[in-house]
């Protein structure tokens, strides 16, 4: 049973002229309380990201990065095979470029969260993850990583002792091993189940798989995708339900605040 | 008083996952008589071009080539300062990555029309449009030039005898110059005004100017830009308001197959 | 024996401001009979591609266009996990644009061939080089596909009587599967021996893979890469050894010329 | 009479698979005591980054940031008409984007250099050089800012007492205003004419322009770039002529230990 959880989205997706999802980015804001912010490869210009900055900090979201394979057409969301040390300067270059404009309000970093097919590769591919986490760690210490649990990148973190956030999707499916199912598209949800799972993973700790059974899940956070249609909706359900069940949603850094 | 006219809009301006206005690009083809598709460089990718072509196959919309300065941030409105040999270049390549897929569909390719800051550096450069229009021509001398009336492209191809069609833009204010007063933004219009501007244009060959004076404009197409916020209402109350002036909205390729 | 063969490199691989290998497109056309033409996605921009085709004019090399993924930092050497759907259209686009440009020379295009981890891809993915090769045939049913032999690409191809040219890399080695060992950079290599290997391919129909066994080779055209440290030297002594063995160097196109 | 110089190169400007001008960076290094390094908009990407401030980090050569227009096909030498917002936040994009490998190594962030067009702009451009400074000046008031002596973005520096280094053109001719002749592709120089014209520049701080006549010269560093044909031979002529007067090569960082 949880009393306290982190609720993060993806923000600052919007690339030049273009929109995704319902552009609601604003609207989020005022019901999360972590904030993944874009950082150029697969999404977000830097205009974008200082606009999400300013949002997040009116809000007071905690703020991270949210680096991607460099891959604008497809939004990231495709993998593309490298080696670790690419993949890593890749994620080095915009995890600074979305510091910078931290610095400019004087808001900590928070955290990084790789995006989509990066994500995943971190989770998948050990030397990668080993690589990454070493170097993360080398270089800040102290910043969040957001990671599925039992991933490579988790387990790297583990031996590292580095900090690290496990997520729970609320808008995507999990199967039999606790993966996730990714889609390259997801239709519509109906808010009031995505809330309903929510609240009784931090219940209950359980989830139910596409195929029917009930699996354990361990996270600090809730994940809920801002460019899923009516993501909105889903993220208003979502923090309502978490309300009403008791569990307040607070920051990773609000609770380190707290419990200092 | 014309009896006949060209109502042309941009199209196939999304990028990977992202949509530009109001995404309803389909809708207006059903109003539209050619298409300026987005080539590449400031907007649209391969797969978007080719869906914009199945579209315009499906409505029976000519279609014509929209090359842009190589800048997806900036939407291709920005000024590239750039030398006249690498412009017709990029045009070229443009080009041919969309006549490639009006080949697939077995469709002609109608005309070329330059897109924002490209558009308008022809009009002003006049190396640049003296040498894109002697490439155009010598590479393909029937292809349709939509320009401005006066422009640099213009009067190169007038000395050419290359074909031109000139346009007048329902959805942009004009100066005492017969210039349009280019903005990055445009805010929301009435589209009966804009119906009512266009129609003038058409039975008067007059628009009123930003000073309130009239002026007289030459042209045989009308293009409403799709990102315009209500670009579809534009777009379909001044097809409506053409054919209730008994005007035919009708393509130049349809007008050429008519004249033979 | 053969008495004709094809001799086939990378060239236009320049970006912008930036050179590839040793910079030696236009002294390697002197040697070649068929140039491979980096159509933008992975190499080569608008002006570089105008000026390798005018230097193929000048030379009388027969030009294809050279497709990769969207990847310029990569230079097309990753892998991207894509959609059968997106890849066809990623190539029609660049075969487009390549296309325009021999139009302005008035040369034919003579053929395609996938650079990088395209060609991999599509020698190894089924689905997308059916939907490749249909499409291809469709658009253009007599240009030729330059493939690996036995791979998917060439399999499709055969099925629907759609013309290859296979190929023989003369600066890679070869598995006992009879694939070439893909690496991301390669070595010195000597002219000498790379020259007596591709006579041997040519006379005996045979190559010494990696494991040092003979297996059997199909092809009717010599590969050798431009970006090979080294590339002319290679090139020359290749072109120099297959005259004095009396193997004549013609592209596909002097060949279906000479044949009619 | 200076008896001590700094002495700049751009370095970094290779891309991908590409190299620009000589690729001589790490000799170069042994020349230099500051280095522009592309941050990844016109040049440069996460690797090559890394690289370059590992050999700055060995040879102890201060580093700074190169941004530049997002423009790679143009090497950021092409003005592109731009807001003065979507600067700046372009500039800190890449800036931090910098900045985090120089954290990763332990380095400190000497300089930020603007590239190319992007230097001319900030110079000639009021509002952008004013926005520009004013956001570098809240973001990071010691943070040194490399420019030309006059230009708008010296005279808001020194409104605002942000610390500055006027540069000397090495390589570049001047004309009577004491600008640069820009051009786009520089001829091989003479390494003796360069080092003496310097060696002037630091003695009498005079340099003699286009027009044959003497101008004065304010200037705290020396550039010299790297994609000058040659550049490393001008870089080292220079040193040693430096060396020779007994004028000492000294970053602004060593200077401004020094002075503690």
């Amino acid at each position: 049973m949880k009393y306290e959880i982190d609720l993060n989205s993806d923000m600052g997706e919007n690339f030049g002229p273009w929109k995704i999802g319902d552009d609601v980015d604003r609207e989020i804001m005022s019901y999360i309380s972590s904030a993944n912010i874009a950082a150029g490869f697969h999404a977000g210009d830097p205009t974008t990201i200082r606009q999400t900055i300013e949002w997040a900090n009116e809000y007071g979201v905690a703020v991270g990065a949210h680096p991607g394979f460099r891959d604008l057409v497809g939004f990231g969301r495709r993998h593309i095979h490298s080696q670790p040390q690419e993949v890593v300067n890749d994620i080095l270059y915009q995890l600074g470029a979305l510091r910078e404009f931290t610095r400019l309000y004087q808001l900590p970093l928070q955290h990084v969260k790789p995006h989509g097919a990066l994500y995943m590769h971190l989770a998948r591919d050990r030397p990668s993850a080993q690589l990454f986490v070493e170097t993360l760690h080398r270089l800040d210490p102290e910043l969040q990583l957001f990671c599925l649990h039992g991933s490579w990148t988790w387990q790297e973190a583990k031996r590292l002792q580095h900090p690290v956030i496990c997520e729970f999707y609320g808008d995507r499916e999990y199967d039999a091993s606790g993966s996730i199912v990714f889609t390259r598209r997801v239709g519509e949800l109906d808010p009031a189940r995505v809330a309903e799972k929510v609240v009784r993973a931090c219940v209950e700790g359980k989830v139910t798989t596409v195929d029917g059974e009930d699996i354990h899940v361990e996270f600090e956070s809730i994940c809920i995708h801002s460019d899923t249609p009516g993501a909105l909706a889903l993220i208003k359900a979502t923090r309502e339900a978490l309300n009403n069940a008791n569990i307040r949603v607070r920051s990773p850094l609000q609770n380190s605040f707290n419990n200092r």
